[in-house]
């Protein structure tokens, strides 16, 4: 038999899943912490493929998902959030000289939209947008079934593109990022501020704010958090917009922890979209929808990576 | 001899060009106004075609670029700006059926950009990003030597995306747009409404004023003038930063009549660039630069298209 092996690199968890080439149902996965007293990352992660390789038969290829920014052609690893050591990794050729075997790298919310079109929502759609809505925002394009990577593999950074000129702080250090005003840490930030400004709201006395219990705040009634989500949904809706006319795609797929809150942003979001949108031609047949892999997107994205050809550069 | 037929299509002008298959000087070329007192314009587009056709020898086919928006798949011009009688126009059937040879249509700021990269600025790159900044800004990015249309052809919208939220109207309707704020359009309605607060300039006595008499203003030392351009160029830097994010190209192409007021307004814009690039990855080996093609853009991107495969959609 012969399998393809799929890796999630993350800063917190590292995942490894060996796939029979034809099924969908891995016949091994494991899942350890990435980081450990005593054993770098780098080992961790050798040691995790190396537990879940097949006893029998052959591997064909290693695909890894990792967080970038990363250069999935040349497969190195510029940094990764929360693996200080990682920095221009030559994580091809460290694994490809350990395993013997192909391996394939690639950005994280890039795959994770590469799986969404080969298993989940996705599927059946040739023009995706993909959003991954957690800490931090980030993206995927598939264009014609084919990935958007650009010369260097840095394309569809859906977050990082400005949406309030001089707005707030962005993680990347920029300014006004749709990433600083409607990630989970977008909405926490403007949330405190509000709450510094004096805002009623059940979080005042609240001691760890985050998306998450601003989110449980709102179901329950709290007007500050519901607010915090349908701005964070009506920027994100503009942000949309943006890419409708940038891209002219027939599905939207959001994915990561705060689409959980889809109840409490999507009406704004598609209102947003109404509002904005140059032209009816672009929502004749869009669909706005939920990523369907969720916690595996990591790895299902490694195996269709793995399942498509490598990435090659002109 | 074997021909292609290249047609641009203006709201004041149709040109045609009939080249050689294997050239780019045409054998033919001509030019007449789009409005006539009693020739429709599609009749007059008719009888342009016919002026160029070859004496001798064969046409292979005909490509026509337009102003959009407009299906390049099923060859349709759903509206044209200043020929009103063209409404989801099916020019590729009536020119198909008129002629007899294939007929491909296209956008052209999509067009430009396929003509850059075939035979103008672009040529030995393979991922670019083209804007033409006139009265409004169109644009056309090629991504892998792929030219982007989306699902409907209607991808590509440089100038159409929020850059200012709630600001300046735009001619699409919607507010903010890149268009809005640094076309040609857009710099005369700042100018206008700076005049009209009273700040002072040269152009308080002139009495239709327009980009190309600010332009004028600025390089005789008018100082509203030139930060009319300073401002333009900065937003066009900011959007062109968020088109690095998202598609990581290795040249950005700027054509159109502002493009003229080059040296008005780089400086800005690559400052504008370098403050707001979120990672020096982007512009290692990024190039930015005029247009050649000028005046005949239409024409080649024509070409272009000719030269291509017609577009297909999955």
């Amino acid at each position: 038999m012969i399998f393809h092996i799929a890796v999630d690199v993350g800063g917190t968890q590292l995942r490894a899943a060996c796939y029979p080439i034809d099924q969908n149902q891995p016949s091994q996965i494991a899942r350890i912490s990435t980081a450990h007293p005593s054993i770098p990352p780098y080992t961790r992660l050798e040691q995790l493929i190396q537990s879940v390789w097949p006893n029998t038969g052959s591997v064909e290829s290693i695909a890894v998902a990792a967080p970038g920014p990363l250069d999935p052609y040349e497969g190195i690893i510029f940094e990764a959030p929360n693996i200080p050591d990682w920095i221009d990794l030559p994580i091809r050729n460290l694994l490809e000289k350990r395993f013997q075997v192909p391996v394939a790298l690639g950005n994280d919310a890039n795959l994770a939209a590469l799986g969404e079109w080969m298993f989940g929502a996705g599927r059946s759609h040739h023009y995706i947008i993909y959003l991954t809505i957690s800490t931090g925002i980030g993206g995927g394009v598939i264009i014609d079934d084919r990935l958007l990577l650009g010369k260097h593999g840095l394309a569809a950074e859906l977050g990082h593109v400005t949406i309030i000129p001089e707005g707030p702080m962005c993680g990347c250090g920029q300014r006004g990022h749709l990433e600083a005003i409607a990630s989970g840490t977008g909405i926490t930030h403007w949330v405190a501020e509000q709450l510094g400004n004096g805002v009623p709201s059940v979080l005042h006395n609240t001691p760890n704010i985050n998306a998450k219990v601003i989110a449980e705040a709102a179901r329950a009634g709290d007007q500050l958090s519901q607010a915090a989500f349908t701005r964070a949904g009506s920027f994100i809706g503009l942000a949309i917009t943006n890419y409708l006319h940038i891209f002219n795609p027939t599905i939207i797929i959001l994915g990561g922890g705060v689409s959980h809150s889809w109840d409490l942003f999507i009406e704004p979001l598609r209102s947003a979209i109404r509002q904005n949108v140059m032209n009816p031609h672009y929502l004749g047949d869009l669909t706005i929808t939920k990523a369907e892999l969720s916690d595996d997107a990591g790895l299902f994205g490694a195996l269709a990576l793995a399942r498509s050809q490598n990435f090659t550069r002109r």
